[in-house]
């Protein structure tokens, strides 16, 4: 520190100093942090943040996956004020409540499809997976059907970080280093059409996949298998559309065994493909189980939510011999300051239309991104709405990888963001999953700068000798 | 509804049914939740809560072992509401922070004894008990140990409720049901003095208590067992002080075999025995993780830490071969809105001297409760300053209990309730777990109310056949 810095420096390296020595970071690469450190933000407000030295980027990741009504909505900042003056917490363990936790647990209700009418809260994601595990089990366990426990998921799926949250998730980068659960979980292989073989047709493909579920059922015996846990479209395993007809098909199955059908709709919920929920007005199938986040306060405050159906409900809810009681819950169950943004949040998606919003400028979106498939190591452009995701490669027919270490994702992310926009790497690919109210010009931006970006990652990729010049 | 009804009834009822008909709550017991519903809490200020009706009740559980500043603080609604209109939320995954979770994480490492100087975040205790595991089996990976990977921790002992965290409690009842993970947690003895042999000394009991952790040890192998799990005093199994020199052995226990010793403080940190945490400044023990969330915001926002090392911090940042990096991590993990909470709550703990405030009138609270073990019923009652608990027998010779079904800590608890004072029912107990923020007089009335209350409910008790008369 020099007696030259402004109070605005000093404070941006204070903060940089702290987060370097205190904070440890999800997904942090220790390969480059203690050199680094992380980049501070420090204002936000519509689409776009402002770093500490003030400058602005366009977010094209929406937080992460989350922000969907946009940032600076003073109405979240009253309502969360005002329940904190009002009652900020109170257990919800046994037979207390506020009237933000029922109010939004009712609104979920009406939102969710079918009889998807219970709701159970935690805190984000992973739980509400964790907790889908423990009620499924619970629920067979009422049943007497003690054996059945296994979970299915796929290679790719991603379904948070608690253990067994990351044991049902299968993106095989993310186990490195760390143990999971491999005795109740099995991982199927990934439904990705952009992988499969060169003379394979989508339907042969789909229906490959599925035979794959019910093999690994009929594998694992009927009487062990619990629950199949599958997004709608793959999030952080890379935006992996399924090809028509997978999802019914394999809720088909899952119904043939009695098999539970977890939808994880962590990031396709609350109006990120245009609707409340993926599940059956995307996909047309209604799951037993919905798990939500991210959107559902727009990540203004940490809440998740585990959906369940009167069918399980009316299971669950018959009471345990002996005394006993649902012994499952969190401190934060039901948190009224966290339910009170998500009753706001659900209330300006409501009434500002957003999610037609999202038909509307999320499908010009995606065709102005898909149009970027013209690009010389763009490989495959997929996604919908406002999730998409680029797979950059080294040969657009063999669809050959660039060599790792020449790090294209970040290399196109760094690019962007020079150029005041935010993607994010993933590996070799880019994923854009912006706030949910961008207009055609703010999308306009996005295709653009992203055009420019990929290009100069390109021109660099070439003068490294990574690719072909 | 009938047109008589007030708006405010109305109000009150459409809560009701709402909760009622969707809102599953932890720990629900449903031989009576479908039929009574929840009790709706509306307002909440200082030491108390009202219910829908605007009766007021003393909050002797101050929330769920976490309102520690007590309810109505403006302060935090404020800052809060300013956080988010700076900015609500943004990815902390790899390389991006805000200031209030730098500046949190640069406090709590300040707080922390020893060299606990790295913060990991969640949104609850439970995820900070998992997130351990997890860190815990990447250290030993790491470090080439790949079989060190068992956990060890006690009957009664209570570490929360995902899939891991509930397999490291042990709390027997809450198993009941449910299915955890029984590869790799162990569960050996409860550190619970009343329950100890009659002709024990409590140096003997202490001893064998911890001759038991190292015979675990050797039984399971050293080169297998990666931690201790333990609460300096445990919570939710009843309040259990074990007895003087246990943790300090048990420590040594663990440092002579290599097992890390994890401090589960999501009770005792933030003033509830009078100190930011326990484990240094109560106990004399500084271990190598402290897992912490409820007194860190007072409950107003979801939040939770895993505090940890300086020696796994350099073990763990190390870079990994082959590019991979530390993937483990939450969206909300250093959520800005809710780590500014923390900062807020801390300061204001800081500026009002509450934890000087507990060393003294926490200290009244605790002589005042003992003085009830005059009473018939009242077997034992344990705890420190604002953690107590009271457990009630048919028998004070023998420690005999009462019939279960005769539920005398629901008794007590809805005596107290009548009485404008909320306790916790826990099985046969009754716990306390106050705001910090009592006075004096608030203590007299807490005691003198629970006096009358054991006095009713043993009157009833004996009414019923439950005690002879």
């Amino acid at each position: 520190m020099t007696s030259q810095q402004s109070p605005a420096q000093l404070e941006k390296q204070e903060i940089w100093q702290k987060d370097r020595d205190h904070f440890m970071h999800p997904w942090t690469d220790f390969s480059t942090f203690k050199e680094t450190g992380s980049m501070v933000f420090h204002r936000a407000d519509g689409v776009s943040l402002q770093d500490a030295d003030g400058k602005r980027y366009l977010d094209g990741i929406g937080g992460l996956w989350c922000v969907n009504i946009g940032y600076g909505r003073d109405e979240i900042a009253e309502a969360v004020a005002a329940q904190i003056r009002d009652i900020p917490y109170f257990s919800t363990f046994g037979h207390h409540t506020t009237a933000p936790a029922a109010r939004l647990a009712a609104k979920l209700a009406e939102l969710a499809p079918g009889d998807l009418n219970h709701v159970f809260y935690g805190c984000g994601g992973s739980v509400a997976n964790d907790t889908a595990v423990r009620m499924i089990h619970f629920y067979f366990n009422q049943l007497g059907k003690t054996s059945k426990k296994q979970i299915i998921s796929r290679i790719d799926g991603y379904h948070g970080s608690t253990y067994m949250a990351m044991s049902i998730t299968g993106v095989e980068f993310d186990h490195i280093g760390f143990d999971i659960d491999r005795q109740l979980v099995h991982h199927i292989s990934c439904p990705n059409p952009y992988r499969r073989p060169e003379e394979q047709s989508l339907e042969a493909f789909c229906d490959e996949k599925v035979k794959e579920l019910e093999d690994k059922i009929l594998e694992l015996g009927p009487d062990n298998v619990a629950a199949f846990f599958a997004e709608p479209i793959m999030g952080a395993g890379g935006v992996i559309v399924p090809p028509e007809g997978y999802h019914r098909k394999t809720l088909e199955v899952c119904r043939k065994y009695d098999v539970l059908y977890v939808s994880d709709e962590v990031v396709t919920a609350f109006g990120r493909l245009g609707h409340m929920f993926a599940s059956e007005d995307e996909f047309g199938i209604v799951p037993d189980i919905i798990t939500c986040a991210k959107g559902l306060t727009s990540g203004y405050l940490p809440l998740g939510a585990t959906i369940f159906s009167d069918r399980i409900y009316e299971v669950i809810s018959e009471p345990q011999a002996d005394g006993a009681i649902f012994t499952h819950g969190f401190t934060y169950s039901g948190h009224p300051v966290s339910c009170a943004a998500g009753l706001k949040n659900i209330e300006i998606m409501e009434r500002e239309g957003l999610c037609d919003h999202v038909k509307d400028v999320g499908a010009y979106f995606e065709s102005r991104i898909k149009a970027l498939s013209d690009l010389e190591i763009v490989g495959d452009i997929r996604g919908r709405k406002f999730m998409m995701c680029l797979e950059n490669v080294a040969d657009k027919a063999t669809r050959e990888l660039i060599a790792p270490e020449a790090k294209v994702g970040n290399r196109i992310a760094d690019e962007c963001q020079k150029r005041g926009l935010i993607v994010r790497p993933l590996a070799h690919m880019n994923i854009l999953s912006p706030t949910l109210i961008l207009t055609r010009e703010h999308v306009d931006f996005v295709a653009d700068t992203l055009r420019e970006s990929i290009e100069a990652a390109t021109a660099s990729l070439k003068a490294d000798g990574y690719l072909p010049r």
